[in-house]
């Protein structure tokens, strides 16, 4: 047994069950080892920026780790932005980073670089084996990395002759850390506080954004009044029919210390203070309320869940929340297609147990609007604002899920980053329905132009967010492919097709001119 | 004026023409300042790594740098890659990555990252101003950094309120460092050695690979029987009709070994010593014969042509080379078509002037064979090996020269990491025709494969080589980016298409079956 064959066995012992790939010669016998150790299935991305959105998005939907398998320094490069995201999302990833042999590395040959560098900012864990017979301890210990609460981006290192030359096997897997409990008194705290008649109000991020979890939350605010809140881009959330409602932040900043100015305790369970997303001349960065007191429940890597459930009992909730979503299927469009009607048609037929994949900018937002009330759905979020997630995130999540249909809707722009992810949904045969909200437009690019203040933009700058010239086509380009897929120009045309879509399986691109 | 208009005249003063762009929020000051200042022409990229493709592209072929501008450490990542290949090239850029305004940036919002970190591995320069008055002086510094001898890239990190606060106008530009001179010492050392007797190889990179330099190559040649030699990738040369021929060091280690086994002294021109691009076990990493002596004729920051000029002098080297390549046609392949039929028609009509992205990978090899016989052009080659680059490399190519045809060929597995190029190609109407060879495989993996000792490779290892299933439609995907495109089965069908796209203006895409 080599190096490589040490660590897949080590990773299947672990739990890994998926690599999502795209390997150079420096990683050969790791693809080789994918043969001799059984367990392991590869999904191979044409593009590393799909390789690791779909280890995202499966350890999202998995709540356990892929591997990826990337080739050098450039490699990782090139899925920088979507670790970017996972890491901002917590997902747990087991990164394999080939490098040179470790005698090769002296030489500086034209693909060594500075792999650490490129690894570190996204990652918990990082090591570089240097031994053969240390690549599968190395193998536990980032399994055991990615898992440790919250969960994290651990990258492996591999020099190539720690992957070829004899290692003595297998290691034992490893314990991750788990996510520690809240003491009574915490807990204790909060309650009381929920009871001292200040307007409040919980924001949740992370595991306890599930049903449960916001059952737990539904219930305290019914025993206090407090809000309940959730970050404007989440990892995961389950929303829909039966489920408690939550208020999403709105994205923009003062929107956001609006929605939230009355607020006078604000308690976090699992996340953090909220934050305008990008600085904006004589606007606020910091957007609790002044005065507003802060209370922590939960860190990221504490039980939430658990929190929420030890608060409800402490602060006497009843059984039921208040209220639960009721099914409101939004009546469909006709006439010219907008971003409204495609947001009511996805909403409309939307199946139960779907899993939505939203990087729809603005034009997706009456999508997400009306996704609330939809049929009950799993709901992921473009967690660090680097746009070219939502293609490679549908398809992960539909490795990690294969009997639940995804609809991934997604701004044609930030499509254009990761389209590879369409080639991977065809070989993979993946239930993956892809909407393009064509608007030929870096839409918020238009809106953001002017609230920076740079006002009176010139024929240059219009160009740079503007997507005409020439159009893209997205039917041609899912085609090129090998993903069959049709353009819509009018609500009836739209309607139909993603109705249809609903009851087929396999991938499919609906490019809807809006 | 603000710091971003600061920063732009500046650009224009030092002598920057272009900027290649894939901006966000945070950048939305810079994009207007291009409106606001006279002289940079903004060339939009739908993805990050054709921005700083095309800017490696451009700056080999203007000699000087092209601006780029990402959007923070995600859209940095995204140009990795190909930052990557232009370090390797010694390529003068000047990014402008924008960044989280300075007093936000504590918050760690969802887009921050240390931008410093995916920067540093491949920045010669780096510098993030905290105040608009500082803007343009790190611009300023940041051009001569980019220009200082061999050239190199400089990363301007740019706070946003520095972009859009008031600063005190631009700066004076600053002068680059140039390529030193060697001395006459160094130069007579080579001079007296090249006379000894010894079998002599000139291994020669930079600047005095255009037709000067190897003209003066070949009469030091003619004066002491020393061979010229390349390195496998460079950054640019001079090849075809008239120029003096060099030979190219085989990309396998094996074969370049033997290639050189008989050299006693290696002279290096603006080289390093060759190495093995990647570590096979029980194969040589070092390929310069271990009893050859090195001769340091011209570092790479060192001025390789006047020190060839000098040593040609020393030797007395005639006025002539003793053979300049003819003009050589290929017949014309018929029947089914294969890369050497590819190749054939390639060399067979390239026009003069023509400027070569070679990124063929395996099957290109028979078109860089021919091509050097072909008419006199320019011919770019992957320097770092991270494949994706040919395509934005001719798109950089393009915008630098909009009075010459630039050719690009390419393996269609490394077309698909960038292949956004081709809408930039679209958008500007540039001249650019592209050969896809299409053999449905990572080609090269599955000669590696062998090569690094993973024998019998299983199902799920060919699987993660093959591009078959499904197959790439590059016709589709072409016309999907506003670029028109042929599909050519039959060497026939390829020779009429390949002609016709030699007399037509405007990006076209040709996908050869092979």
């Amino acid at each position: 047994m080599n190096g490589a064959e040490s660590l897949v066995q080590t990773f299947v012992d672990s739990g890994v069950e998926v690599c999502f790939t795209n390997p150079g010669t420096s990683e050969m016998h790791f693809v080789a080892a994918l043969d001799r150790i059984d367990g392991i299935h590869p999904v191979l991305g044409l593009f590393e920026g799909v390789v690791t959105g779909a280890a995202d998005g499966y350890g999202r939907m998995a709540g356990k780790p892929a591997a990826t398998l990337l080739h050098l320094g450039a490699g990782l490069g090139n899925g920088f932005a979507n670790l970017h995201n996972a890491r901002r999302a917590a997902t747990p990833i087991v990164n394999v980073v080939g490098e040179h042999a470790t005698y090769h590395r002296q030489y500086d040959a034209p693909l060594s670089s500075d792999i650490a560098s490129v690894a570190s900012p996204n990652s918990v864990w990082m090591e570089t084996p240097e031994r053969a017979t240390d690549v599968a301890g190395a193998g536990a210990r980032a399994y055991a990395a990615a898992m440790g609460a919250p969960g994290g981006i651990a990258t492996l290192i591999l020099p190539a002759d720690t992957a070829w030359l004899d290692a003595e096997g297998p290691a034992k897997p490893i314990a991750a850390a788990p996510f520690a409990q809240v003491d009574q008194a915490t807990i204790d705290k909060v309650a009381v506080a929920l009871k001292n008649g200040k307007k409040s109000a919980i924001l949740i991020r992370g595991r306890a954004l599930l049903a449960d979890g916001l059952d737990l939350a539904g219930r305290i605010q019914a025993a206090t009044g407090a809000r309940i809140l959730c970050d404007t881009f989440t990892p995961r959330m389950q929303r829909g029919a039966g489920c408690v409602s939550i208020e999403r932040l709105p994205y923009f900043a003062e929107q956001a210390v609006e929605h939230i100015a009355d607020v006078e305790q604000l308690v976090l369970c699992g996340s953090q203070n909220p934050v305008a997303f990008f600085a904006y001349p004589g606007k606020e960065s910091w957007l609790t309320p002044p005065d507003a007191e802060t209370l922590v429940l939960a860190r990221p890597e504490e039980n939430g869940l658990a929190a929420l459930e030890a608060l409800a009992e402490a602060v006497g909730a009843p059984a039921q929340a208040n209220e639960y979503v009721k099914l409101t299927k939004p009546d469909l469009a006709s006439g010219s297609l907008d971003a409204d009607g495609v947001g009511r048609a996805i909403a409309h037929y939307l199946p139960e147990g779907a899993i939505l994949s939203d990087e729809g900018a603005t034009a997706g937002l009456f999508t997400n609007i009306y996704t609330e009330r939809a049929a009950p759905h799993d709901h992921m979020c473009l967690t660090g604002g680097s746009i070219g997630q939502g293609l490679p995130l549908a398809t992960g999540a539909a490795v990690a899920c294969p009997d639940r249909k995804v609809v991934c809707f997604h701004g044609d722009g930030g499509a254009m980053y990761t389209l590879q992810s369409l080639w991977t949904q065809a070989r993979e045969k993946l239930d993956v329905v892809t909407v393009i909200l064509a608007n030929r437009s870096y839409a918020i690019l238009n809106i953001e132009l002017m609230r920076v203040g740079a006002e009176n933009p010139g024929p240059k700058a219009l160009s740079m967010l503007d997507l005409h010239n020439p159009e893209l086509d997205w039917v041609h380009l899912a085609n090129g492919m090998g993903v069959e897929a049709v353009r819509c120009e009018t609500a009836e045309a739209f309607n139909e097709a993603f109705k249809a879509s609903m009851s087929r399986k396999g991938p499919f691109v609906i490019e809807a001119v809006i």
